[in-house]
């Protein structure tokens, strides 16, 4: 008996649990959890987790699958490669919770997938930097601002800008790498602006040599996401916003396997003219993106999720409460 | 463009997605799935997986400590560490999964958790093998019978059996395993009766090194399971048994951590008289466990698990029929 655990306080006891009585038991058990938030998103999943087993009548065989599976998903991704991120892209999980954690607000840039190529390695650099020596690329000058819901210019947003090579490798996907390329940390300027030199983004495929490629193969989808360039905005004060834009025209604009492309995040590219040419020492015809972004305060963006937050728990019909802006069950 | 992976046939378009038309539009693209019990699945996999991060608000916060965390339970994990089994198990997802593949016939034998430690590398033997040679563990002869629903012995189930020792470790727990220990492949004789040494099993803590541990911790549960000694009983025609039986008056009896215990598999020890003595070879006084095994054939268990699963079907309110066995849509 040495061997077991101390128990401390009571349990609630249970036995003789069936296919009707065991989420019950389950949430039972679990709610001895001291962590309010944690108790209530592990009644809600093993809710859904059941339920989900019950609607289909998951036999043995196909759990097993789904065991396999899971846990191949977990062996493969290591410090470069995140499987289990793609695996939520690819269900539409990703997209959903970037949509919760910062919902929809009229004037304010609209987020997207963080994808599973972001790095913490980038070269923290100045305004006019070039992302890429790819000499196969075709160049494309990026010109943004950064506003508040006001109009006006917010200076010292730190920008992580990135994005893949001419061939739709993310350096990170080089097996040789040995130090970023296709990524920089930038900075606005007094005038709220980001620009930088960086190249036409192509389509490529989601690695799909793993699990995920073969789920995707399984449901006859295909891997392949539009050409898009990756900007994380944040700055004290701020709602941090994840986001990237869309040359408008992809062939895979309206079937991105991850889910990512909303209609206001794609952009018509135009052509640097002599004044841009000039002011930004870019070589004059050199395609242009242009864009402003719109960051939400903390404060706005808060307002909205706990407004969206406290729509959703009317739909559960139970009383709740928020606690650090987050909705738990009000048991008082 | 030359790594895009080629696209067969018309993808039905979307774009635009938002927290409210997500779900469908997943759902949409994956029903490019051929296989339609496969499609199902999605579907409401899908559903469930987006509700809850609907009715939680799950943060970008929580939802990346959920990517890792599943990424760990996999990496741990090997061909002798199941790890994402166990997180099955602590979930209740096993049992419910095991009642919904083998539901309750009346006069059957329950079924329970697999769990983690069964191999295929017991040795193929005769009855009464002893399971153990484990000098400091309590002796226990076990007596068991197979029957069938009209309570006719049946001859030939091959009977895999397995347990831990006097400290609770299954033998692939043991670094510097050789061979298996404490575990048989036994067949019944003309009478149906499966007769084998074992010990009294002992109380022990699920493994809880791993991330699996780390969330019962977090959900102040303790991870000791009561004494038990585990049966997988098949033979063709009849619906495969997994199960375990417990002696009463464990301390963990009634708060199992993977919810495996069920009244009907609580057993009463009792000692063995001088007629088993004698025709079984085995001392006079020795603990006795006593069971009777109750198979159902695989008609009788096909016929409840269909009736089941229309049940199930009904309370979501669409039509569906059933393809080997497993429910799907009627589209026609």
């Amino acid at each position: 008996m040495a061997r077991i655990v101390p128990v401390k306080g009571k349990i609630p006891p249970m036995k003789d649990l069936t296919a009707e009585n065991i989420t019950e038991n389950v949430v039972i058990i679990n709610n001895q959890c001291s962590h309010a938030r944690g108790q209530y998103i592990f009644e809600r999943l093993v809710h859904h987790l059941h339920e989900f087993a019950r609607e289909v009548r998951l036999s043995s065989e196909e759990w097993m699958t789904g065991i396999e599976f899971l846990t191949k998903v977990g062996q493969i991704s290591d410090d470069l490669r995140h499987e289990m991120i793609l695996l939520s892209d690819t269900l539409g999980l990703s997209i959903l919770v970037d949509s919760i954690d910062h919902p929809r607000i009229d004037t304010v840039t609209e987020g997207t997938v963080l994808g599973p190529f972001h790095t913490h390695d980038a070269p923290d650099t100045e305004l006019g930097y070039t992302l890429h020596g790819d000499p196969n690329a075709t160049r494309l000058f990026v010109l943004c601002t950064v506003k508040d819901t006001q109009g006006k210019p917010i200076a010292g947003v730190q920008a992580d800008v990135w994005e893949g090579d001419s061939h739709g490798f993310y350096d990170v996907q080089n097996p040789n790498r040995q130090a970023a390329d296709g990524r920089a940390v930038l900075h606005t300027d007094s005038e709220g602006r980001l620009f930088f030199n960086a190249i036409i983004p192509v389509p490529y495929p989601i690695p799909d040599d793993g699990p995920v490629g073969a789920m995707l193969r399984f449901l006859n989808r295909h891997p392949n996401r539009p050409g898009h360039i990756h900007f994380m905005l944040y700055k004290n004060g701020y709602d941090k916003l994840t986001t990237a834009l869309y040359p408008r025209g992809d062939p895979f604009e309206t079937s991105d396997p991850v889910f990512g492309v909303k209609e206001s995040l794609i952009v018509d590219l135009s052509e640097v003219d002599e004044a841009i040419a000039a002011k930004y020492d870019v070589k004059k015809g050199t395609a242009l993106l242009k864009y402003d972004f719109v960051l939400a305060t903390d404060e706005e963006a808060g307002a909205m999720r706990e407004k969206k937050a406290v729509e959703a728990a009317k739909k559960l019909n139970r009383k709740m409460k928020m606690q650090n802006g987050l909705p738990i069950p009000d048991l008082d």
